[in-house]
């Protein structure tokens, strides 16, 4: 089982902070063999901001991500330039508060209000958070305690009470985009 | 110009931030191509932390670093388990604080007591900025002034004073020990 995760935002929506947690909780709390990347170059001086995590049960022999599993994008422009590279039928995540345009792609699209759930979690500086939570309930890539611990222990003292708060409200909001409510309460899941 | 770095140490030592930092110096600030890594498995889960930075001027074709050119060793195990790993002539800072015993490399030996002047900066929890420091006094890896601003970006609200004090003890650490002070005040230089 291999995991590719691209994570893609604006400079201070924390997207490195969040791929970092992510590879924290699936590395030393899951016990999985994990990569963790962030390039910088003309894209990143644009403003752009970009990381990557590779999960894998295998020694990861080619530690960079060209297709991912799972693709976040946290603004426009980040969905502008990788949502073609997404893997067909993976996993596409975008915060509906600042994306409003959705190319075409062969992907399943979940699009959730991230910035207004970090707002409501404490302020939109957690949005990060918000998206890693729902990242998690949408693709299992890492267990909640796992993250929850590795969010406990990289957050700045002080803050970690509303971070959590936010992983908790993108992780629901995640798996009811995957089990709507209304079906989960007819006992039917997606696909049935 | 293409450097390759290795940063080492244990998990709570903070290298994985120093790493980011040194990243987002040379990548936003200083224009440079950079990739910076981080890779956990069963040496993480042991307690070992290692980042990788590579910094070019060119686009990065291969993002791995396999012998770098300036390794940071921050305790007795990682330079046992990496002290081999650097280039021939490159750059080796152990932390003489935790480090007794190096390995007979052909690399330039900087033995530095990180910790120690951690603790004199506020607390041995910005070690790692005097590493990072010493680093950009001895290799000159990315301008003193972008890291200043990456470490301001980057570090928690209210430890940035004690983080940039720790990160210029190292930078003053690193000048000396590459022009002892003895040799400069008769202004000779190393070589001469």
């Amino acid at each position: 089982m291999k995991i590719e995760v691209r994570l893609s935002g604006s400079g201070g929506q924390g997207v490195v902070l969040a791929a970092i947690i992510l590879a924290e909780a699936a590395g030393l709390h899951d016990g999985r063999n994990v990569v963790q990347t962030q390039s910088y170059g003309v894209e990143a001086r644009g403003g752009a901001s970009r990381a990557e995590v590779i999960i894998s049960d295998e020694e990861i022999v080619f530690p960079e991500v060209i297709r991912p599993d799972v693709l976040l994008a946290m603004n426009q422009p980040s969905m502008n330039r990788y949502a073609n590279s997404v893997k067909e039928n993976g996993i596409l995540i975008a915060d509906s508060s600042l994306v409003k345009e959705i190319p075409g792609v062969r992907a399943k699209i979940f699009s959730l209000p991230l910035t207004e759930l970090g707002r409501q979690a404490g302020g939109v500086i957690v949005s990060n958070m918000v998206a890693l939570g729902s990242l998690l309930g949408l693709s299992g890539v890492a267990s909640v305690e796992s993250v929850r611990k590795a969010v406990l222990n990289r957050v700045p003292k002080g803050t970690e009470e509303m971070n959590v708060r936010a992983l908790e409200l993108g992780l629901q909001a995640g798996t009811q985009a995957l089990f709507p409510p209304s079906e989960a309460e007819a006992g039917v899941g997606p696909g049935e």
